[in-house]
């Protein structure tokens, strides 16, 4: 597998570059080591600051969500690790304008740790954090250990739910609640088909064989529920939508948004056969699909493959949904 | 390569009942077929129709632009065939709203054969048509020869250009006229490192090599200039860049805009790499970028690899090309 770029050590970094050039009018970076990327148009009233964290490799993911209605900053590691403790530090103090930060993020061992970290650090100079964490990959582990379950695409909604309820002038604990609760209603699964490749490793780290499909593999290639031989489209959704509504419980007349989200090599027409068939599912079950989406929100480089979230709305959690964001990445307005 | 499908026959009707399904309160289908979209929001008004027509496989091209300020129609044929001439007419006749209709649309032979037949058939029933193709395809043929190159990735500024001129109450010639004065502005290179499937073939249709990469190549797998050992990220940018600039032979101060566009498979982190280094070459030029677009355009399914666009803009291409547009797949809003 041949990738695009000049060298392994740089590729995180060239990356950023290249975003802050081309959105340099919607966000910048904090300092010169091209981890830490804030909004420009830095809101500085009051409002909770929110703020995630996480490896590269993932783009849109996590990058591409700061901005308008979303994240006031990100930061970013080397590809699939953690960024440090003290970047997030100097993220969580840029992004503070008087109510605190929300440090919402992927649960995984390292930003976990590293975030919580900084937010003792952030304690110190009197700045209010909450940490709510995202492991809506009900794959990952079952029901009764669902607290380790990890983050993935579903992060985008709880990334929208959560600037929308910061700009509506919530303190911190409300913006986390509403937050907390939104993500007890978004739950993904993925399916892999092919393996991606880290820079600094310049070969695939795991494999799928040629007539396989993982069901339940996480965006780092982490080990799925189980390996099966190739699937149609609509088996996959119907395998898909099945396990998630085993804890969704969808009825008649409920809302939801559904995202079909490609991983990396997987074509928009796939995506779109994919979410032709959940919204059959739907529409015969008499649940109304709001704000669909459709394309690469979280990836994992060049893997092929998919995941679907479902995110059950509630009267409160929909109208934060539709309010508008603007990021480099993302653009919702209601038109 | 495996493919997320049902049946290879019922591909593009799948596709496009996701596309109707997902995006129904902008686009609607013209009738039972599946293969003609036009505006929901059907304009009605004195305005010149803009439509488009081309094989499927290139999401978000050609589908994914209509919608406000870019096309009223698209029709599209089976992956990498044109749509009828039947269809094309349809189109034309539900997308005159009384001051004729533009067809823009690449240079391809099944496809300019079908809207001259289209256009025919409308000169009966009294609707102007005017026919402008796309051929921003550089690699595809020299300079003496450029009336015979492809419509590659540039087609989407021809679209947007087309669109606001239109929005602007011009008559179908100048609409015409400025169409085809911005694409002698617009010239595109594209890279291909690894091959896409046909559905309805099963494997892919041709091959390159794992250290290998093919400059030039077109979005149906038409063969390139050459074969290289695989390339660093920058000595593509350069090689590409040094190719568009020898036609478009760019001066200190003047404006472009410039889209890198991703094939299918390529990491958006990769086209991010390859923008930040035209940037910095255009910088050191003092050449201003407008707009960037990074992203996926104009796809080949599956394929890896990118093409680079150069639009060279003048005072008023510039205007047109930052007024609004809201399309299910594009947004471009001056925010």
């Amino acid at each position: 597998m041949k990738k695009i770029i000049n060298n392994a050590e740089n590729f995180v970094e060239e990356t950023v570059r290249g975003i802050v050039a081309a959105h340099g009018d919607k966000v910048e970076l904090l300092n010169d080591d091209f981890r830490i990327l804030i909004r420009k148009d830095n809101p500085k009233k009051d409002k909770v600051g929110i703020v995630t964290g996480g490896g590269s490799g993932h783009l849109p993911t996590f990058l591409g969500y700061v901005g308008e209605g979303m994240l006031d900053g990100c930061t970013i590691g080397n590809v699939f690790a953690s960024p440090s403790s003290q970047k997030m530090f100097d993220m969580i103090k840029a992004c503070d304008f008087g109510k605190g930060v929300l440090c919402l993020y992927g649960n995984y061992g390292g930003d976990k740790m590293n975030f919580n970290m900084a937010c003792e650090l952030a304690e110190f100079e009197d700045i209010k954090t909450e940490n709510v964490l995202v492991k809506d990959d009900v794959a990952s582990a079952s029901f009764d250990k669902k607290d380790t379950r990890r983050g993935v695409a579903g992060m985008l909604y709880a990334y929208k739910i959560a600037g929308a309820a910061a700009d509506e002038g919530y303190e911190l604990e409300k913006v986390a609640d509403i937050t907390r609760r939104a993500l007890e209603n978004i739950k993904t699964i993925g399916v892999a088909l092919s393996p991606c490749v880290v820079p600094e490793v310049g070969k695939p780290t795991f494999n799928i064989e040629e007539n396989k499909i993982e069901i339940g593999m996480g965006i780092h290639g982490e080990k799925g529920i189980e390996v099966r031989d190739m699937m149609t489209a609509n088996e996959i959704a119907d395998l898909i939508f099945d396990k998630l509504n085993e804890e969704l419980n969808l009825q008649e007349n409920e809302e939801v948004s559904v995202m079909v989200n490609g991983l990396g090599a997987t074509p928009l027409e796939e995506l779109y056969i994919i979410y032709n068939r959940i919204h059959e599912i739907l529409k015969k079950k008499n649940i109304n699909i709001i704000k669909p989406h459709i394309g690469e929100f979280a990836t994992s480089m060049e893997m092929a493959g998919l995941s679907i979230t479902i995110f059950k709305l509630e009267e409160g959690t929909k109208q934060l949904l539709l309010k508008t964001a603007i990021t480099p990445f993302y653009t919702n307005i209601n038109k």
